[in-house]
C-alpha cells in the first residue's frame, strides 16, 4: 500500500504525518518551526525529519510523496510570494525546493487553508459534496476554494482569499491588510469581538457578557443561555458571514460551504444565524448551497496535503 | 484539417458558424429560434441546418462535433435548468439531446456569457493571459470564468453568473430577480441610465445629458465631451463596477477581466474609471489583474462554441 506524507507549516511548529491512500493518519509528529535566519532552515528540517521517519517505519519505497500546506499564497506550480509567520520574503517554488531536498521525491505545495479545504473535501464535511468553499473563521476569515476535486489556486496563489473582499467601502476602520471594509473586520473572531463592543456600549442593557472578557466563545455560549444582546449580536455576525457567503456563491456556485476555524467550534448553533442572511441575498440560482460545520480539525491540513500528492 | 460547428442560441435567432481548428470562422449562417411549444423545435431546427449545410459543403467528416451555447444556467455535463427566453421549462441535457439529434456527434453546451468568455479566451482579449473573468455590461450584468483553459459552469451552471451578488444589502429597488442591491442594478447599461437620472435630478447643473434620451452611449459621449455631470455619472458607475470586480477578483484572482456586452463599446474610456476603484478595494495579492475590452464582439459565443469541442 503506498502512503504519502502531509505536512502542516505554522509559524511555531510543523505537524507532519503518514497517510495512507484510504486517507486513514498512520502516524503524527510535530517539529519546531525555526523561523530565524529569514527561516532558511525551515524546508531542510522537514525533509529531514521526513526522511528519518520513513526510513525508522521502513516504508522509504512506499511512499509516493510528500504534500506541504504553507501559510501563503502558492500558486499551482508550487511556488509561494512571502511567508510573514515563516519570515520568508523571497518568492521561490517550495515545492522544487523540497523536492530537491527528499532526493527528487515528488512534492506539491499549497496555501494552507487551501490545503485544509481539500482535507475536509476528501475525509470531512465535504466528502459527500461536489465544489467546495471552504471558510475558515479566525483571528481573520481564510478560505478554500475547491473545484473539481482540485484546489482553485488563482493566479497568485490567492484565489479563495476572502478574507479580504471588501464588504463596506464606506467603513473607516483600518482592515491589517491596508484596504478597510474587509470580510474579516465583521465575520471573524476579531469580528464577534467588536460587534459584541458595540453592541455592548450601544445599549444599557444586562448582558452575560458584561464585565468578562469577550470572545467569540463568550459571545456563543450567551445565545446558549438566551442572552438577549448575545442573540442581536448574533443577528449582526449572521448578516455579515451570510451576505459574504451569498456573493461567493453568485461567484463560484457551490455545492457546500464548510464553516472551520475557532468560531466553528460553537457548532451548529451558529448556522441558523447564517443561513437566514444567505438565503435573503443570495441569487436563487446558487441557493441551494449547504452550509455545514468541518469534521477534522487540525487534521484537515495533514490530510489535505497528502491528498494532493496521491491524486 | 478538423472543424468545429459553433452555434450561439438567442431568444429570436440562432447564429452557427464553422470554425477550423486554428478559430478561424469559415462561414456564418442564421436561423430563426422558434419559440412556440415550449421551444420544442429550437433543438430540432438546429440539428437538420447543421447536417444540410455540411453536407453542401462536403465536410461531414471532418466536423469534430458541434459546441452550442444557450441562454441559461449549464452545467458541466450539459444540463441545462429552465431557459426563460426559449420557452423551456424543463431540466434536460442539452448537449445528449442535440447529439442525438446529430446522430451521435460530439456535442457540448455551456451558458452563453460562458461561452462568449471561452471565445474571448481563446481568440480574444484573454488571449495572451492564464484565468480570465468575462463580465458582460448590458442591460444586466453577465458573466463568465475560465480556469484552467476551460469554463467554470458551477454546481448548477451559475458560475460566473456575477450580475446578482449583492453590493447593497440595503437596497429598496428590486432587481429583477427578485433579491435587491444586485450588481447589475448599479453597473449594466440600465444601472447607467438610473445612475444618470438620478444625478440629473439631484442637481440642476447644465449637462448634454438633459433633455435627450438617456443611455449608456450617451452618457460615454457626453464624458468624452468634458460634460461634468456626465464625469460624476462615471465616477459613480466606476466605483460600482470597481468595487464589484474587486469582490470577485478576492474569490478566484484572475489574471484579467475582459470587459464585454454594450456598456464596453464605450471602450477604453471607461477603464480609468473602474481602475481606480478596483485598486482602491482589491486585496493587494489580487490587484495586479487586468482590466480589459473584449475585442470579438458577436463572434466570441460562435468561437467558444466551437473551442468546447475542440479541445
Amino acid at each position: 500500500m503506498g502512503y504519502a506524507v502531509g505536512v502542516d507549516v505554522g509559524g511555531t511548529s510543523v505537524k507532519l504525518g503518514i497517510v495512507n491512500a484510504d486517507g486513514e493518519i498512520v502516524e503524527t509528529w510535530e517539529i519546531p518551526t525555526r523561523t530565524e535566519d529569514e527561516g532558511k532552515n525551515i524546508l531542510p528540517d522537514i525533509a529531514q525529519s521526513v526522511k528519518d521517519r520513513i526510513r525508522e517505519k521502513g516504508i522509504s519505497s512506499d511512499v509516493i510523496g510528500t504534500g506541504i500546506g504553507l501559510p501563503g499564497p502558492v500558486d499551482d506550480d508550487g511556488v509561494i510570494r512571502k511567508a510573514v509567520n515563516l519570515h520568508w520574503e523571497r518568492t521561490f517554488n517550495a515545492a522544487e525546493e523540497l523536492s530537491e531536498l527528499l532526493g527528487g521525491m515528488k512534492v506539491r505545495a499549497g496555501n494552507d487553508a487551501d490545503v485544509a479545504a481539500l482535507g475536509e473535501y476528501w475525509k470531512g464535511a465535504g466528502r459527500d459534496f461536489g465544489d467546495m468553499v471552504m471558510v475558515t473563521l479566525g483571528t481573520g476569515i481564510g478560505g478554500g476554494i475547491i473545484h473539481h476535486g482540485k484546489i482553485y489556486a488563482g493566479t497568485t496563489g490567492a484565489g479563495g482569499e476572502i478574507g479580504h473582499i471588501c464588504l463596506d467601502p464606506n467603513e473607516k476602520i483600518r482592515c491589517n491588510c491596508g484596504n478597510a471594509g474587509c470580510f474579516e473586520q465583521y465575520a471573524s473572531a476579531t469580528g464577534i469581538v467588536r460587534l459584541t463592543k458595540e453592541e455592548l456600549e450601544a445599549s444599557g442593557e444586562d448582558s452575560l457578557l458584561r464585565n468578562t472578557e469577550v470572545t467569540a466563545k463568550a459571545l456563543w455560549d450567551a445565545v446558549r443561555d438566551g442572552d438577549r444582546l448575545a442573540i442581536r449580536v448574533a443577528e449582526r455576525f449572521g448578516f455579515y458571514l451570510g451576505w459574504g457567503l451569498s456573493i461567493i456563491a453568485g461567484v463560484v456556485n457551490p455545492e457546500v460551504f464548510v464553516l472551520g476555524g475557532g468560531v466553528s467550534k460553537a457548532g451548529d448553533i451558529i448556522i441558523p444565524y447564517v443561513r437566514k442572511y444567505f438565503d435573503e441575498h443570495t441569487f436563487h440560482a446558487c441557493r441551494d448551497a449547504q452550509i455545514v460545520i468541518a469534521t477534522l480539525g487540525n487534521s484537515a491540513g495533514l490530510l489535505g496535503a497528502a491528498k494532493m500528492v496521491l491524486d
